[in-house]
């Protein structure tokens, strides 16, 4: 019911073409995967976002965590029936946001659980962390609660997305190189966990392990030959990608080699135009962002020419349409000038049709690249797409 | 460009089927007319909307003098333009809002205005009315604005609905005989300046006047009898329809035997399910209402069963969908519980459910309808679905 096929693999770089079968449907890689963090995209339907182009959603295990309403999806016999999708679906392990509530930053773990409501961590520590597992506080209710692997996948099972990801341990960016070497090692001891607990013959699920290490090149080899040997379906690279483009080019350049081509790749949490081409270029199949529908909350859309900020005055008798050459529902019909006057009246809508075209705009994007690495263009297209950014 | 024919007039009670033409389409009536009071609907968009049966809408002028917003309109061309909508479209005068400021209830002004947010009105009486016009205070930012026949109809050309509304005084339900009367006489003479300014030689527009009288018998007649013998396209029927549906149907029975039988008839914001039967029953062509999208941004579904609160914890566990019978999208994919955890995590994706089952249900009803006026047998219609409700 599962299976990762190889369509072509280009000669200039390390893109490739990729079909991921699954038993709710097909999946073309490169794929970029929308996220409906508590099971709902915000601002846009998943029908929607099905036509623009969407093959796959990712659903965040924590946000089901919190409140213990997988409970509640499990009797309903999981997340496809309970969001009335027939679609593939991926659930990630909870580890990234458990882990980033205790970096202590308020602003932003709110970013990170893609939460418009302040979120109070007032300065205090909510995590602990055992070689076992670890302890931490909801941010929203103080309640106390623990996730390990046996408990994430088991909730991950509950949950029945599709494709599911093994608990890992999202180290700080700014931990040492000590204490991201442990975290690493626990990582790794809770990858056999993880695939222990997954079980041999789950028929409907598959289990993707994830590569840490930060921005260490030693420890991100180490963690991409280890976690590559195991046995997953496919792999997430997931920790500190640093804070600039070539840092992240860096731990891709690390990463990949040792992890088995056959198998499919997926970056968590990224999806930038310029990302996107980068990871692609160096062998990523799959990536999940929350931008196109968060900057469309935040009144943003996304161009060739970079971000576009709607709630800035001067669009406010634009006749143009957000962008010119995109050929979207809302760009051949709706100008700047109304998409800002919704925007300035915290009309839904504004919100609604930011989404729509930004998720146009991604898939669009994606849909391109699948074709430059059919005929081996992507260099072109990367330089027509980023030069002109900001 | 303009026509209105009636198709079929029942034999039983007043009801009738009727087309109304206009440049941008038709519209079949009865008709239900979606409010999108600053130029968008409130959680779901246009498109969606029209696929579930609208075949035109009502937008607020109140909402665009404010602000001045139909200034950037006219440099569009008009609303068609500004909101990308092909479509017939209506506005009203101004009248109902500005009127109900001076009713001094912040919380009901806030209901009028369609606002979410709070209404200050602070008791401070925001309102003057003479007989030429009406000088009022905006109750966001307190801007001092003036409001008359001539102003509103201007804005109103400005706008360029397909349907425009005379400049009518909304008189409190509180307000007595005497001053009832005075505000029917000013109507009247506004009535006849709205007509003056409005022209002749219009092409792409045509004006409704509109009946006052409040819950005054000789009154109601005596409107009726004026502003139905004056040169409109169509009427409204304005003003206090009283507190109970008797009342309502009192004054219909009032009104409507005086109103040409050839011109199209619309009554002024009503659209709950009993209302509507009572309103067809009476020789009402068309209505606008914003129930179905602010029933759905409190959280609540149309059902014939009546109104369910999926803010209730009671239906966070219940696999049923909204309603049983309903064979919208929603009803065929969503359980309550989900809809439910969708309102309870104030995700705009329940809004948008709710907003779209409770858009399927009206139009839905008011295709029964016209199938039902066609075939003699809307009383058989009406026990179906008046009775079950609570």
């Amino acid at each position: 019911m599962f299976s990762f096929r190889l369509l072509k693999k280009s000669k200039r770089n390390k893109a490739r073409l990729g079909l991921l079968k699954t038993p709710h449907g097909l999946i073309r890689t490169p794929a970029f995967v929308p996220v409906a963090t508590k099971g709902a995209l915000r601002g846009i339907d998943f029908e929607k976002t099905k036509n623009l182009g969407a093959e796959v959603f990712m659903i965040n295990t924590f946000h089901f965590y919190l409140g213990h309403s997988y409970r509640l999806v499990k009797k309903f016999g999981g997340l496809h029936r309970f969001l009335g999708l027939n679609q593939p679906l991926m659930t990630d392990s909870g580890g990234f946001q458990v882990f980033s509530l205790g970096f202590g930053l308020a602003e932003g773990v709110g970013k990170i659980l893609d939460q418009d409501r302040p979120v109070q961590t007032q300065g205090k520590n909510l995590v602990k962390i055992t070689d076992r597992g670890v302890f931490f506080e909801s941010p929203f209710d103080r309640e106390k609660l623990y996730l390990d692997p046996e408990r994430s996948i088991r909730i991950q099972k509950d949950l029945g997305a599709d494709l599911i990801f093994a608990f890992d341990e999202f180290s700080s960016p700014t931990a040492s190189y000590q204490y991201t070497r442990e975290a690493m090692i626990r990582t790794h001891r809770w990858a056999e966990t993880s695939l222990k607990t997954f079980g041999k013959n789950k028929t409907d699920q598959r289990l993707f392990g994830i590569v840490q290490g930060g921005e260490f090149k030693d420890l991100r080899q180490g963690s991409s030959q280890f976690i590559g040997a195991l046995p997953f379906f496919g792999f997430g690279i997931g920790g500190s990608l640093g804070n600039t483009k070539t840092k992240m080019n860096e731990v891709l350049d690390w990463v990949v080699p040792f992890l088995p081509e056959s198998k499919p790749r997926h970056l968590l949490g990224i999806g930038e135009v310029e990302d996107i081409f980068n990871a692609v270029k160096r062998g990523v199949d799959l990536f999940d962002c929350v931008t196109p529908t968060r900057l469309a909350r935040h009144g943003a859309a996304l161009t060739r020419q970079g971000r576009l900020n709607l709630k800035s005055g001067k669009h406010r008798q634009q006749k143009e349409p957000l962008e010119k050459t995109c050929s979207c529902w809302v760009c051949r019909n709706l100008s700047r000038a109304y998409l800002s006057y919704l925007v300035k009246n915290k009309e839904i809508l504004g919100i609604y049709y930011l989404a729509w075209h930004n998720l146009y705009f991604i898939f669009n994007l994606i849909e391109l690249i699948r074709t430059a690495i059919k005929t081996d263009r992507l260099a072109e297209l990367e330089r027509r797409f980023v030069q002109k950014l900001d």
